[in-house]
């Protein structure tokens, strides 16, 4: 599988790997023990979250300020060592794997809130800071940072992939929540984007351009981010509904009636059965919605018993629903856990976790189609996802060392992509391209469109080295 | 003023006027009547609104479908002669300028809706359909499109400028409103980008960067837009307050408090007086705020009694409100007449919109600092604004004829500007930079990122043919 991940090999020249040494010597005085070539180390940088395999850099360095990534850019820049930015680590499409070696510059140490405005309810942080280390801070300030992707994500990590997960339903993605960056380019010069202001015309959209662009453009050192108020009252709800048909009707028209839904999840009959096995709970195991509602007390109330009537409408045939914290948290239970319910299913295998997104109208058809494919394939693979964007995910859980399941899996991946774009969706919602999904990127927009990313990339880093291999084959 | 607005002279040296010849004797046997060189047609689309003097087109050609464009890229780009979009030439910028002369694409005819999709709450139309044609076609779908900057614009001229207008509060911009886009390159290369998806993380984002691009990376010619439900219910107040301050902090309170705010609008006491004059109204000639609440009957009822409240905590002396339709219509007159109102104050002079957005907590002293400026300079001009967003206008009215006046105007903006600037704010909240603000952007970002994006603009037009001259300087 690595090779075939490998499309150039002008990194691997006797004259490139000379180069990467000269880099590391160039940079060890400086960064002293914050800088290391250890193997452990590197192999751990040298991966996210999906990819078995890994591809070590050469060695890892922990910056602590904009200045020193600067200068680690500059280096590199001169003697054309690849340079990948590391976050948490919790990307699942072989983002920072190290394709062509290189250095690493894990941003942990990068992790301040530098300020918190609350007049105007946003706030500048360093790009190394997690969303949960973000989230601790912001307690008891009345706003909190809502995009959760799941995982304890950076957030530089989580601009770089263009995350968003149960939220963005109310709140956006993460690019609607990004109001300027400090990015270090390629040639190691160091620029802002974007303002405080809530909207501009000034120019290019280059805030949301770097975000998304996965450490191809730049490497992000400092991020302004708006924040939102914590919420008044707060509902849950799960119901259960004889077919998927019903669950996503309800779906559609709870988001047409414009009701301020915060969240919808979607966990299918499998996923609810390994939830009920693994948290000890007795959900019905049909196609599930978790439903939640943001406002004030009243509106939630109001909200609530108008969803009582639409899901009731679309054949729902259980109903459950909280509005205290310990009594939500005890509902969503099973969503909560849903990740880890159904690796319990089939422990000691890898989990592929799939995600497409498609126009919600698409999503009954494309969750079915899916469904069926992965029974076909003999597959064990729950389904859940953030119904209300029309993204899902598809957890294959996969015997490494089964080459043929491994096929099969692959192929259901390929036709699920290809149903996704034939109803006029995307190969990826929120995970990104990285390494994985390079050629489905061509499937999805063509290749003059990825030749005009290309050409874009080509400006911005004449020598290609951000992150290479990524989002684009080389050639 | 022309002259120096000009900072190249390769399009105008003998070579290139022989080339636009030639482009036109190559397209006027497919166009025929649809290609026009006389003179009142070039002068009708060399100018936008707010620009005295008009920089007229070679020839005007009216095309019917993306080929059409597409062949007509691909002739100016052989020929290296410029091509400027015309949507409806309500821009204020100068953005549709002939600045070098060349061939305007006067999109009017490509105005056809293509598609509704009430499942998804989307739509696709041509870009020279104009907003109030686009909601007339939605009248009976129970959808809309809220994005209203004032003028009726034409989608393709809104994308292109990043409009925004009074409904971003609760709908955002129009940046957050275009799904997908088709776009005619420089080269005459037709590509398609995003896609029907309500999120996807699938390469660099083109669709926002297109967006704001102010037609200097490519021709628009068919966009998916984002719809949303027509509101059940909308309630409307205006109320005054003695100073700026109260009316700011109100806005900043009803923000921070997460109400389902629709529209924020402020007008100051001169464009009160203004409203009274012009539409016989008796409003208190002070610092006025316009709030429009949508949802739910029941909530619209709740959110305004918790506004009234905040309203009578600022210090406001007078409030009235209105959820009937024919109410609120007759509450908001001064609003919807502000414009016209502001030039009956002083006719037969020009207006110069001016068009800044601020840090919401910055918005009183930017504003009250601005007001300050303008009454010492002994100009007269309102000043109005969606303050919800920090974004707002002064209208400066000036006689054409007298220098000394516009020398007092340009160096009042220029200080706004200035002030926006240090404020964390930004030149333009949604006109964009056009030819007027191509050095504020320089003062706002600096010129290495104004660099940055040259360099995207010369990789994807290289003979830099589309829209010479704006958002850059040319060298």
């Amino acid at each position: 599988m690595s090779a075939s991940l490998k499309t150039s090999n002008r990194f691997e020249t006797a004259e490139a790997k000379a180069n990467v040494a000269r880099a590391i010597e160039q940079l060890r005085p400086i960064f002293g023990d914050r800088l290391s070539v250890g193997s452990a180390v590197r192999e751990q940088h040298g991966r996210g979250e999906a990819y078995a395999q890994g591809f070590p850099p050469d060695a890892v360095i922990w910056p602590i300020n904009t200045a020193e990534v600067s200068r680690v850019a500059k280096v590199c820049n001169e003697l054309r060592v690849p340079l990948i930015a590391f976050g948490a680590g919790t990307s699942l499409e072989g983002h920072v794997s190290a394709l062509y070696g290189g250095i690493c510059l894990d941003m942990s140490r990068m992790n301040q809130v530098l300020e918190v405005r609350a007049d105007d309810a946003d706030c500048v942080v360093q790009p190394g800071i997690t969303r949960e280390e973000l989230n601790a801070y912001l307690r008891d300030t009345g706003f909190y940072f809502p995009i959760d992707p799941g995982a304890n994500a950076s957030i530089g990590g989580m601009i770089s992939t263009r995350a968003s997960g149960t939220n963005t339903i109310r709140y956006g993605t993460i690019a609607q929540n990004v109001m300027a960056l400090e990015v270090v380019l390629a040639n190691g010069e160091v620029i802002r984007c974007g303002n405080r202001a809530r909207k501009s015309s000034a120019g290019y959209d280059l805030v949301r351009l770097f975000t998304g662009s996965e450490g191809t453009l730049g490497i992000i050192t400092e991020a302004t981010l708006r924040l939102h108020g914590q919420p008044e009252a707060v509902g849950s709800s799960v119901c259960a509904f004889p077919d998927l048909r019903g669950a996503v009707d309800t779906v559609i028209e709870l988001i047409q009636s414009g009701a301020p839904v915060s969240r919808i999840e979607f966990l299918d009959e499998v996923q609810v059965r390994a939830c009920n096995a693994y948290s000890k709970l007795s959900l019905p195991e049909q196609p599930t919605l978790f439903i939640e509602f943001m406002g004030t007390a009243a509106t939630v109330t109001e909200q609530f018993e108008r969803a009582v009537d639409v899901v009731k409408s679309h054949g729902a045939t259980s109903l459950d629903w909280a509005f205290d914290e310990q009594r939500r948290a005890a509902l969503w239970k099973a969503r909560h856990s849903a990740y880890f319910a159904a690796r319990a299913l089939r422990p000691a295998t890898d989990c592929i976790v799939a995600d497409v997104c498609v126009p919600i109208s698409q999503l009954a058809n494309c969750v079915a189609e899916t469904r069926a494919e992965i029974d076909a394939a003999g597959l064990l693979a729950p389904i859940l996802g953030h119904v209300g964007d029309g993204n899902f995910h598809v957890l294959f859980l996969i015997d490494p060392s089964n080459e043929d399941e491994r096929t099969r899996m692959e192929r259901v991946y390929d036709s699920m992509i290809a149903t996704a774009h034939r109803l006029g969706g995307t190969c990826t919602g929120e995970h990104g391209i990285g390494l994985g999904k390079r050629d489905k990127l061509i499937a999805e927009f063509g290749a003059p469109v990825v030749e005009l990313m290309r050409k874009l990339k080509d400006a911005w880093d004449p020598n290609g080295i951000l992150n290479p291999g990524k989002v684009f084959e080389l050639n």
